[in-house]
């Protein structure tokens, strides 16, 4: 019998593809954080009241914070590179005084990385650590790692909750979290805002989980508007999904339309692969760059976010220097929000407490 | 002169090779870990009671263990990747208030994979750390890096102690002494016990070791059996030592003929490269392979152990699935109490502790 | 629009060219620490006393020393291996209570590595840590970083400072003050010392911070002389700036010249690249080889350091092995003096403390 191939060894199991993660119905102790769809509004308005709280608690010194999870283990597993969600996830670990275990070669180079089934791997993981980040390149990922460590929990008296860093190009749950969080927190509500998500929707999951995250917060009279090439539209069940909450949708292939009536702007990059046809791309990618000129007709107190890493869908080097003054520019406190929210989470899974 | 290759750079001082770590004696403290030959059953109880001490700690939320190591800092040097051993004792480290400090970029990626004597990289860590674990291909380098180690601790004022994490195909003393806590832990002595090693017997370093450990015990009216292929059958040194020490050994190509009567079935992987001839191999595979079915075959109380990682030795997915829920299979218990293992042992050559 | 390429991801911005880093003029809290330029005799010595401090405390186990950063967090930033900086200002972190987070698959895989601008990077990381610890392989990297977080400064109300980990063969400020600490350590003064820098004085910017920081401390009666081959040898603006400082100069291509009056001898590496004849190599090599019967015509109280890694330049592991046990050779000690170094820069930058 040969090494199992690495399709094999990659492939998600059956019932971790009809795993579906509990809601939170405002308690988050001990459950996994694996999909937007686990969120109502409560449960958000819980996560943003701790999120800043914790923020405010930071920029005060507060000392008491690295009590929250002194004692907790986080284990940072990485099957892919994405520095910035780690490096936020084991910064906000650190902070509430708990602790990080990381492959120190990288997962890229263990024994897990070829050959072994992630169902062992998160449970052998799960017998160190209480907490386990999961980044995967592999859609469905993360619903394993909850499905295993289920089992894993009913059999090692020291339950290990898993929060999925990403999946492929599947969900990425504490990014969206992170965003609507700074929509709300620097418009003070959702009510009656107008949103624009820009770039690549077919493909984005940012913008996909995003969208479907203001759609649970039930809020009234907000509007979204997607600003896509019609090749890469937003998937139809999303549309379908946010209109059914009342939200009001706008398509358009052109950011001119909806930006001076815009309250806040989500940019993506989209990437020249996606086209099959290199004159179809030419024709529509300057409408997709956001320069300083395109900011002109953005509203005075409209807010300009963007998940970073950027590359050219923000123009050249002094186009950013540009764009990074401007005030309503607010990617880097987006960023650290990431921060925020992540131990905001942390606590309350590991813990339960408010803060 | 031409720059150190890289044989030269990898190999072993003749120091090395004739230097022998010191006997635990019932005293840990400033010892470095490199081998089982330091162990004699009075260490092994005094560890295996500190790792009991420890699992009731954490099961009780015990705040004091992170006292035991605060201040003490281990850095992880691991110069092929195991992420088991990594992890483990980095989160026995954390468990117990101490700090990790290992190679951000992995040690294959730095100054010291290339071109440098493992005796200069050991001294010069030595100089940040108070214990390191070293995990290398090569065999021998642990005792390099313990001499070396006590060379320097001659001259800084701040001695380092080494354990290792595995050399090559060498020595994994954790890894034997988290084996034989394990089946003492679940059959709370091992006199009288039929303990069956299966697999690759010839080239295992793990199970040599933890024949080596039973033997070291000396309990009583101990039956060691040797399932493996002729061609790959335990060294004689081995099966002479365990002999020497009153355990009767049985050798044979078929678990059928003992699995009945045994406790403790200690699984392996045999690797198909071994075999020049692949018609051998086929021949016998069959009988490597534990499956469900197999496992009926075992007694009630008998638990099924397994180093992890596993692959095809224990068949399909869906085999692993049926034995995952056998409450005899223990692997994932045992892979936890690596931990408690490696927390006792960091406590005890840090601290002298007992705990 | 293509991606970026590398060459444009890498290039350093013209701000930052034009960034000069503040001095330290006797306040060291929240400034970057990225050139020798910044310290005079003042700061060395304040950096000295806290220095010896440190490792007072640390000898003594004085626990309140992870009092001095509790709290605070440092990332760890290397797009280039160095084991040694890397752990040593891991290790410093750790030993004042702060904690360190660092990218779990190593930089170099990361989506950083390639196609952003590190001035995004910089910010966001920025955005999670008080201290950024950077290694890059571009000269002027660290200016970049001092001048995005600056700006970053601006906007989030969480300082955030930089220390050079070393950028290409530009400066590396930490270890020239690691080495002039020992000097200052080993001999209580710089007055009147000779001091021998060896090797390849063109291209090291080792010997070069070094020789600076040694100007700048305006010892009185200092000797500096230079050791290289001619095409090797220390580039004139730095003889000069030595001189202006009242320090008198000797350059040879041969040691043996002044080994007998030397009571420092510094000793770094020749690479036979540098040569584009390689009988001229040939013909100097011996001359740049530190072994036990070069060390014989040193002083008895000389000392021998080295910035390690060493090589072939301190001949055979045999040789290596009695250099070591020479009571002269303090490059282990050296070593050891980057982590209390280091420490007392994390305190005084984030804290602003006397220790």
């Amino acid at each position: 019998m040969a090494e199992n191939s690495d399709s094999e060894a990659a492939a998600i199991s059956q019932h971790a593809l009809s795993y579906r993660p509990a809601s939170i119905n405002g308690e988050f102790l001990g459950k996994h954080i694996i999909s937007v769809d686990q969120f109502q509004r409560r449960d958000l308005d819980i996560l943003f009241d701790a999120a800043a709280a914790i923020r405010k608690r930071i920029r005060t010194h507060d000392r008491g914070l690295t009590e929250l999870c002194a004692g907790k283990v986080m284990a940072s597993l990485f099957f892919e590179a994405s520095t910035r969600t780690d490096m936020s996830f084991q910064s906000a670990m650190r902070r509430l005084g708990g602790d990080v275990i990381a492959v120190s070669n990288g997962v890229r180079f263990s024994s897990m990385y070829k050959g072994e089934n992630l169902s062992d791997t998160i449970r052998a993981t799960g017998c160190y650590a209480d907490v386990i980040v999961l980044r995967h390149p592999e859609i469905g990922s993360s619903y394993e790692a909850g499905y295993y460590l289920d089992l894993l929990n009913g059999r090692i008296d020291n339950p290990t909750v898993a929060i999925s860093g990403g999946d492929g190009i599947g969900e990425h749950p504490t990014q969206a979290l992170l965003d609507i969080f700074t929509i709300f927190d620097q418009k003070k509500s959702l009510d009656n805002l107008a949103i624009t998500l820009v770039g690549d929707l077919k493909h984005g999951r940012t913008v996909h989980s995003l969208a479907k995250l203001i759609a649970y917060y039930d809020a009234s009279g907000v509007r979204l508007c997607m600003v896509a090439p019609e090749s890469l539209a937003m998937p139809a069940d999303i549309t379908d999904l946010v209109e059914a909450h009342g939200i009001r949708v706008t398509q358009t292939e052109d950011l001119r339309d909806v930006i001076a009536e815009t309250d806040v702007i989500y940019w993506t990059r989209i990437q020249e692969e996606r086209f099959a046809d290199g004159a179809e791309y030419d024709g529509i990618k300057d409408r997709f760059i956001m320069t300083p000129a395109v900011m002109a007709r953005a509203k005075a107190d409209a807010i300009l976010m963007h998940p970073l890493p950027r590359k050219h869908e923000m123009g050249t080097r002094s186009d950013h220097d540009i764009l990074d003054a401007d005030p309503r520019s607010i990617y880097f406190e987006q960023m650290e929000n990431g921060m925020f929210v992540r131990m905001a989470l942390l606590v309350k899974v590991l813990r339960g407490v408010y803060v």
